[in-house]
């Protein structure tokens, strides 16, 4: 299926009357940003951009498409104006892979309105779904204890083919170590990892029988299933009795262990560590399973759960809260003048962050680590040394920084409808993700009541701010 | 992307080790069920059996597939039966429309083993989004009053752009009357609906200017929307004074009507009634948007809020829960004989209901409501007079049934690895979706607290199953 037309009417609507009026050239910025983490969780990882730049690139309307919306209704003119349609526009953003935070500008797209217009749904979809899925991995990531791995088994319960493939692509870049999705590792080049389901040890007469049916032609990865029938008197028995045997007949086993999927997680993993080493299994690897998430894991660990890995399904292909990007004009140009807009919301944290604007991260000089991201105009030029700046959601929580690092954070995408941007491999973009995720404060990434991460404005910055939601009620309320 | 490959590795190994144990012929039977409708409904709907034919009918590994495996270390003789691979297999099902409870069977494989392994994660994958997104949007349709529609505005929160599309598309199937979403739109041959965002009437210098510049060209569908401002004080005031001005210049509306997006929809709702009746605008429609779901149109109706339209759009495309589709082996065959399986938990509730069943509706004679599910053995006759029957996940909770009408629930769509289900067109299913849900008790499709719909076992069903429960029992503890 072609997505041209993935798009809601009102963009064509709304397209079709900027043309008609003569409007539709009149430059334009809008901003994608999100408002709120979703779960309680202190950040979220970006993700999906290569995904808006294959679709930016290819856009365009075919005869089949041009010859509905002309049954639809619309003008033969926009018609036209469509067939020859090609993104001119200039498209800056922050990257796959970086932690990212409510209420900054994670895409911005100045553009002819009518095509910045077209574009918004496609857009908000797959940043929605991308950033979802990678903020979920790398969020239970980084409760994990040092040395264990997170391996991602979501992809039934993803919302259809497509978004399941997606979810394991971003939960991998966003830090798993393996997953279980064939078509995602045979995209990546590598192999993705299974064991067996309770129905593969159901269709055999007994535990044991299935157990080394599987060894016999798995040697080389042999994870034993063991809670289809009772994970400690039945199944751990059974495995250590299967690895006895088939090392008994000769095969050489590279890497064992087994996989509990239900029960008391913690209270079961620790039996089977002491009942596999004591039959000389240490080596012998634990993987635990069952509608994990960062909660149940925090949890796992303060128990002492054993394992070496976790895989989790439900929590990285649907989680429960879903982030909500949403797509706001905050500037269009007249005569090359930029005129600020805004929607004001009686609730500050609702309203919008106008004008064209600077987005920079500020890292601790001697730490490293991430102090706050700063937003300020475009042509205002950042002070190197000192800042005064206040959150662009509470003008009275103001913070001084000083003794920083500044660093950009949008990269240059799209510059006049050209691809500019040198599109990172995956493993970069892996590389990035971990690299960064170091860089966030141990507190912005704790699993319950994080530390809120500064999202500011210089003072020149929240000025403007407060003068045109100060202008816009004046004209209202006069 | 071609999906062939869109499964779990485990299907992999296990199906490689049937076939090299030769165990991969044997015949199996797996159900599709879930345990639990999110979110306290009622009810959910089936969803998904057209693109999960689609993918049988399809389903084959090329050259690019079979040379990856091969890299991943799975054997010759394993890609050569990978090679000739076509699903061989029966399969029925619920049909896509009809209501469907926790436990049932939805989708009822008999294949091959081999077979029946390697289409799991694919027919649950499908299943899982189809199903979540048809059922979000009946359960938000029936509490809907008399007259007024609902219409999907979903794709941006969907999981991605496919997913975006299978949203709306079994939104529609279940009962809301338009969608945003083009590309849905086209391809059933409708018209998508829309109006404008807030950023239309910001490119303007004034919200009037806006209303006047959009109602010029869209008199035939002219919904203004009213809340980018102030919506009492500025956007009804704008709209109504569009509305004079349009009328006067001679353009002919012909649907005219404002939307609300933001603020208490209640209290506006009513407002902007009275300020359109007095104006003498008694038709222009009024649409309401804004995180909307099952309670909160209800309590709208409760407080007497007025609209004639309502749109949805997160909680269609990415409700909060997510339904949990598994997929269980039921039964194996050894020598054309059935050995039903079952996979037991302390809980009944998660134990699931073996062997090949048969299920059916009971309808009552008079009302015509659906009574109860019931399921029962493959060979079993069932009564067409009377019958006593229990919850399948709880053997106390026993009624007698009398005076219905039996309706055979599943529809073969598979023989033998052919398809032999006519499948109905989309306003069939539409169709049948609205028929069989006007046959659910009300009871059961309230939005708060709503009726537990039995779907319950035969006497001889239920005996057989507590049967198998103590057998598994008494193996493991003697």
């Amino acid at each position: 299926m072609k997505y041209n037309l993935l798009m809601d009417a009102y963009e064509l609507n709304m397209a079709e009357t900027y043309l008609l009026e003569g409007k539709h050239k009149q430059e334009t910025v809008f901003d994608i940003f999100f408002r709120k983490i979703p779960n309680g969780a202190g950040f979220m990882v970006m993700a999906g951009l290569e995904e808006v730049i294959k679709y930016l690139k290819e856009l365009h309307f075919d005869e089949a498409d041009l010859n509905y919306l002309k049954e639809c209704g619309y003008v033969a003119e926009f018609i036209d104006y469509l067939r020859n349609f090609k993104f001119s526009g200039d498209i800056k953003a922050i990257v796959d892979g970086m932690p990212i935070f409510p209420n900054e500008p994670l895409v911005v797209i100045k553009a002819p309105l009518i095509e910045a217009q077209l574009i918004e749904t496609a857009l908000l979809t797959i940043l929605n779904g991308s950033i979802n899925h990678a903020s979920a991995a790398r969020q239970i990531v980084e409760v994990l204890p040092e040395g264990k791995s997170l391996l991602e088994f979501g992809a039934r319960r993803a919302d259809g083919l497509s978004a399941a493939f997606t979810s394991s692509y971003y939960a991998l870049m966003a830090g798993c170590q393996g997953t279980s999705n064939v078509l995602c590792a045979k995209h990546l080049g590598i192999s993705a990892l299974g064991t067996m389901a309770h129905s593969f040890i159901q269709s055999y007469n007994d535990e044991l029988e299935a157990f080394i049916a599987f060894g016999k032609h798995n040697p080389d990865n042999c994870f034993l299933l063991v809670d289809t029938y009772d994970t400690l008197r039945s199944g751990l028995p059974n495995a250590i009795k299967a690895f006895d045997y088939l090392q008994r007949e000769g095969y050489s086993l590279k890497r064992i262990g087994i996989r509990i999927d239900s029960g008391d997680l913690a209270y079961l993993s620790k039996q089977a560590r002491k009942m596999l080493d004591e039959a000389g299994y240490e080596k012998a690897q634990i993987c635990l399973s069952n509608g994990l998430n960062a909660q149940t894991i925090a949890s796992l660990s303060l128990q002492g759960a054993c394992f070496d890995s976790l895989g989790v399904g439900d929590n990285i292909a649907s989680p429960e809260g879903r982030v909500g990007a949403v797509y706001k004009e905050v500037a269009l140009f007249e005569d090359g003048k930029e005129i600020p807009k805004i929607k004001v919301s009686n609730d500050l944290a609702k309203t919008i962050n106008p004008g064209y604007k600077n987005l920079y991260r500020l890292y601790d000089n001697d730490s490293g680590y991430a102090l706050a991201d700063v937003m300020c105009l475009h042509e205002e030029v950042i002070n190197k040394d000192s800042l005064l700046v206040s959150s662009v959601t509470d003008f009275e929580k103001q913070i001084i920084l000083n003794n920083y690092v500044i660093k950009e954070l949008h990269q240059e995408v799209f510059k006049r409808g050209e691809l500019i941007y040198q599109e990172p491999t995956f493993k970069e973009k892996q590389d990035l993700c971990n690299k960064e995720m170091n860089l966030l404060y141990p507190e912005v990434k704790r699993v319950s009541n994080p530390h809120t991460y500064y999202v500011d404005g210089t003072e020149a910055y929240i000025e403007f701010k407060k003068e045109m939601i100060k202008d816009i009620r004046r004209k209202l309320y006069v």
